[in-house]
């Protein structure tokens, strides 16, 4: 099977109608919206994609898949690790009423956390009854780190992000933003050579049909070269983890009166510059499975 | 080889002289320091143990090997990721004058944090000068997770925990615990069969030859039960992964004047209940290496 072309520039990982297993895969659609595509019960093709997304040899062959169920465009293996920071966008800082940091705040997330781009987000016991610990939606811009990076200079922060994407995150004001299966994340990877300006990328969430924050990087207070470079520091940043860089304002827990999901509720969060979106369903969890990813 | 016992209670990861590949065993002599052992250069034996460090059905076999180089007792790959408590002793909260925690303060460090029992520890140049950045030694009983737990509660805890072991950490005290190889993580693995009473555990801390922390884990404000039913809320706990459960009185950045490592300080850390010593140089980087785990 010759090869299109030699690097992919839109990924997504799916399990195929004719295999029945897992590929990776570039839509053949340059301009289709997968996530939305998946939840409307579009037919979905796809480039298979040789190798692995982590290998910089991959490539996209002229085998056409049809995808059965989108997931993750990593694995929580391939993942390994998930870093967020806190506060950085200076409209949320604004409404939050705080200073914006004067560094970028890092707080981690285990992958037991992620969930697949249509897969139901869980409010765990723990976190119930909701009205009492105010989960809360976020929309952010993730960064996937394509090769080991340390010690990074801002200049160079790009060439070692491959591709970005973005995700969702239902948090618990109070307590903690890790648990299990709360944090979709997908549907396509974008390269950084397509993505154009990292710091130009429109992001809303909107809860049960209304837009709740609709946003832009351009708010972010750390950019995205910054951050890479930042956190490598001291620091080697594995290929595969990922890099959450923080959510514009709308957040609900400054709403008055405070917005939180609850069982039921519906969530879309949408990213431009082809990353597209998320569509999660709200559940309360009553008995108590593992991480499922 | 027919099987001595079925279960381990003692576990190092090595490089055997024999093969010069690596495997995991049980030190034949159950009294032995492992970690001191290595330091000075002793013959260290051990019965190979077949499977792998999270298999409930690995078996203490009569194989006989040495110990050419010792090993963390799981590897990164195994461990997937490293929570960990701060502030956790009430002696610890008393000198550093702040109140005792309501509940577990709970953070992260990558995997690429932790080294060997024996292997130096880096101070990264982001936090040089250490005048400045103050980097700090701390002993900490280590928590390793032998099943998948979730939701667990105090009463079972301890059926989730299969065996416990010891680290020392480099933390830089505005920034970040997380730099790499900064995070020795060994020598020994104890089953909690063979470990007695995890709230009764000496452990102590020495830099160049002097006595700088010796607390006892009945100090811990959370014990091993309640915190391990405390991060499982909400929250598989992965087989392998690891909790550092809090360091006790002593740490240098509440010493007046400041005591902070630096190039060339020889750390020393030991705990009781057969858990046994890490030594472990300090460098300053120089270059920037990649985290060899």
């Amino acid at each position: 099977m010759a090869p299109i072309r030699t690097q992919w520039t839109r990924l997504i990982r799916f399990v195929a109608n004719e295999t029945a297993r897992v590929h990776i895969g570039q839509p053949v659609d340059p301009a289709l919206d997968v996530g939305l595509a998946a939840h409307q019960g579009k037919v979905i093709k796809a480039y298979e994609i040789t190798g692995s997304v982590l290998d910089p040899t991959a490539q996209v062959t002229k085998k056409v898949l049809t995808v059965k169920s989108l997931l993750t465009p990593l694995s929580g293996e391939q993942v390994k690790v998930v870093r967020c920071l806190g506060l950085n966008y200076s409209d949320h800082a604004a409404e939050a009423n705080l200073p914006k940091p004067a560094f970028p705040i890092l707080f981690y997330k285990p992958i037991t956390a992620l969930i697949g781009p249509l897969a139901p987000i869980v409010i765990p016991k723990v976190a119930q009854p909701p009205k009492e610990h105010l989960p809360d939606y976020e929309v952010e811009l993730v960064i996937v780190i394509g090769k080991a990076a340390k010690n990074v200079s801002e200049a160079d922060a790009l060439d070692y992000v491959s591709f970005r994407k973005h995700q969702m995150a239902v948090s618990q004001w109070n307590f903690s933003k890790g648990f299990d299966n709360t944090n979709p994340f997908g549907p396509c990877l974008v390269s950084s050579s397509l993505i154009g300006d990292p710091q130009q990328i429109p992001l809303k969430c909107t809860v049960n049909g209304k837009v709740l924050q609709d946003g832009n990087t351009a708010e972010q207070i750390f950019n995205v070269r910054q951050t890479v470079s930042f956190l490598s520091q001291g620091t080697t940043l594995q290929p595969g983890s990922i890099i959450l860089t923080g959510t514009p304002k709308g957040v609900g827990f400054v709403r008055k009166p405070p917005v939180y999901l609850q069982g039921g509720d519906k969530i879309n969060v949408w990213l431009g510059s082809g990353i597209g979106s998320l569509f999660n369903d709200v559940q309360e969890e009553k008995d108590t499975p593992l991480s499922k990813l």
